[in-house]
């Protein structure tokens, strides 16, 4: 490699106001009421933003194509192009009560990517691909990182086509109805490694003052349905012993729950998100209680310790209050683990361009941890402000979204040549 | 008065096979899907029932007048029709999925003492009337206990006319539509004393092989509206400590507010009947939950302990878990106090007729706890099966309902002369 070449390499950078230009424009596309997104997978709102990067990457000089999930794959050619591409990217959909940042920065990160490329005329040795996933938030068709995880081999092509939203209608016809199913098997696309940039969703980063989390792999988790039942019975008229009161033993669940969690300290964490109560009357007795739990850790055996324990509360919890309790464990997701070239990448562009920087778990679920079952993959976190995500209010700074541009910038260099 | 007559009075006794057949029958108006009935208050079903019932004391020689609220007073006069008469009753409607013998019972009870008054040609001092009391249940039209309430100058009867039903229908426009909306001005129909014979809806006769319970009171009750404000954030990036997660604060007041109760044994009680958990989400941590408490205990002083003891759970809860926490209260219904002398006169029938029997707090709350409050008033509990109430599976026996109109019977002739 010629030395002056190889300076400049290392000398380029993102253009940071253009990266947060097209995020605010995508940001636009579906727009929630209280100044984030509501673009949910297949909508009218998705294609319209799917439009639009395949547009700007289309005048960036890529060659798009669509798989038969719906996936996009936006191509600058290297030198070698019987490599595998070095990708990078995420996901367009959000959250009913979205953000602008969650997925669509790795997306528009990965465009940023080849922009800058562009400019600063440097051919990579593997041709270089923005990615974009269907349906990764999950909440139109249920379960989450669908497309990815058929790439992964972890779903069925067959099982994702037929999921149904809430008003009855398939994916795949929504697929084809906003003009997005491609020609291309999923799963066929070759890939020689995958990068994605991500708002971190958490406080950790905030709180340390870093700026770039070194992902080295994602938590495992075990999603549990628990239905506790008990006897409805009238609030006034029944004597305290002898009550079989479903709410009061699932909210000794609950705290079980968050106990199991701080007994696997730092990383072990442990979630009830939903919950409802049957009849839901304020002067009966609820007599059913259903409720989900989430537990993480990245380590699969504390995992299992973790859920060992659960079950024990749920026995324990069900003797007590004379309730039956029924925890059907409905996902296990093992922990993933990143790939250690991968995550050198990623971390020795952070040094290199003095950025505070730190290894981390990813705590939640993102289209990469499905990817690196099949292929080379890590991630990139940059702080989002007080850790908030999934909310309108998410937000994140320029300075952090361009910092975290020239770090997958210069870690795709580095694995793509 | 003549012995004979008074021997006579003595040995009478109601027609407990008619008394079950006519609760079968209005069990039949609005049957429900699992063997109990549905019939809410002022539907086309609570109109047949109240037809029904009417014709039933017209051909039992009554005059039927009506209030403006829908009460219905059936009177069988006595010697001395200057004196205030002698009622019982309850209510025909029922909860959505509600039992045969919740206020029918005593509706039906008060028909069968008249029956068996003419049965017999027993003629009382003062009159004896049935009455229905309107919308007792509250589950079409909140709040519960409304038209007694009315009657007794609890709410104002403007208040009352204006609720409104799910569907957005006025009351006054439902007792105008079925044809109950009367003439006589709620409150001024006179009340020499008022009796109500109910299924006890708790377990308590039935674990002490009792058959009478005598009212001597009910509880009072304090109600709440409880919202939590926590921070939604991601379940899994979201490490466990600084969450600020509204449903684990929740739990430990649901945990709080059974041991308030336990520790106010063995009459006071507390129950957390509704919760709604936003957003609702399996992976997200909820930022805010909804709950209602219900505290009750029969001495007003140990109540006002009780809410103490609530409000410093409370903030304790809301410190511990950095959350706010907004409880409301919104209503506060004293201790009812039965009359001395009807309470006596349900007892001495009970002994004098060689039920087992014992004083007893009413749990529940009943048109009578409100008539209490204007007029000498006192309850008969008779046992239900394993205490359950306000489900289709509400079961009586035949012979412990006969029982309770016996009672209820020589209450009556003692207290009307």
């Amino acid at each position: 490699m010629n030395k002056s070449i190889s300076a400049s390499r290392a000398n380029i950078r993102v253009n940071g106001a253009r990266l947060w230009d097209s995020i605010m424009r995508i940001g636009e596309i579906g727009p929630g009421i209280a100044g984030g997104s509501s673009r949910q997978a297949l909508t009218d709102d998705d294609r319209v933003a799917r439009d639009l990067f395949v547009a700007w990457c289309e005048q960036a000089g890529c060659a798009v194509t669509v798989d038969d999930m719906g996936n996009l794959f936006a191509r600058r050619g290297g030198r070698n192009n019987t490599l595998p591409p070095v990708m990078a990217g995420s996901h367009l959909d959000t959250q009913p009560h979205g953000g602008k940042f969650d997925g669509v920065y790795g997306v528009l990160a990965a465009l940023e990517v080849v922009r800058a490329l562009n400019d600063h005329g440097v051919e990579t040795e593997a041709p270089v691909e923005a990615v974009v996933w269907t349906n990764e938030e999950g909440c139109r068709f249920a379960p989450a990182m669908l497309s990815s995880g058929v790439f992964a081999g972890l779903f069925e092509k067959n099982f994702a086509w037929s999921r149904k939203d809430a008003a009855g209608n398939q994916l795949i016809d929504e697929l084809k109805r906003i003009g997005y199913l491609g020609a291309q098997r999923c799963g066929d696309h070759p890939v020689g490694a995958l990068f994605e940039a991500h708002i971190e969703q958490g406080p950790i980063l905030e709180r340390a003052g870093d700026t770039i989390g070194v992902v080295i792999g994602g938590q495992g988790q075990r999603w549990y349905d628990v239905t506790v039942t008990g006897q409805d019975a009238h609030a006034g008229s029944t004597p305290m012993p002898g009550r079989r009161d479903a709410l009061v033993a699932s909210a000794a669940l609950v705290e079980s729950v968050r106990q199991i969690a701080l007994d696997h300290a730092p990383f072990g964490v442990g979630t009830v998100g939903q919950m409802s109560v049957a009849p839901n009357s304020r002067n009966t007795i609820p007599g059913e209680v259903f409720f989900s739990v989430d537990l993480r850790h990245p380590d699969d055996e504390t995992l299992a310790v973790m859920h060992r324990a659960f079950r024990a509360c749920c026995d324990e919890a069900g003797g007590q209050n004379q309730v039956g309790i029924n925890a059907v464990e409905i996902w296990h997701n093992p922990p993933a683990q990143f790939d250690r070239k991968c995550i050198d990448a990623v971390r020795s562009a952070a040094a290199k361009l003095n950025y505070r920087h730190r290894d981390m778990i990813s705590g939640a679920g993102h289209d990469a941890c499905q990817i690196c079952r099949i292929a080379p993959t890590s991630m990139i976190f940059v702080p989002c402000e007080g850790g908030i995500s999934h909310n309108e209010t998410e937000s994140a700074t320029p300075a952090d979204l361009e910092a975290g541009g020239n770090v997958l910038l210069h870690a795709m260099l580095e694995v793509a040549g």
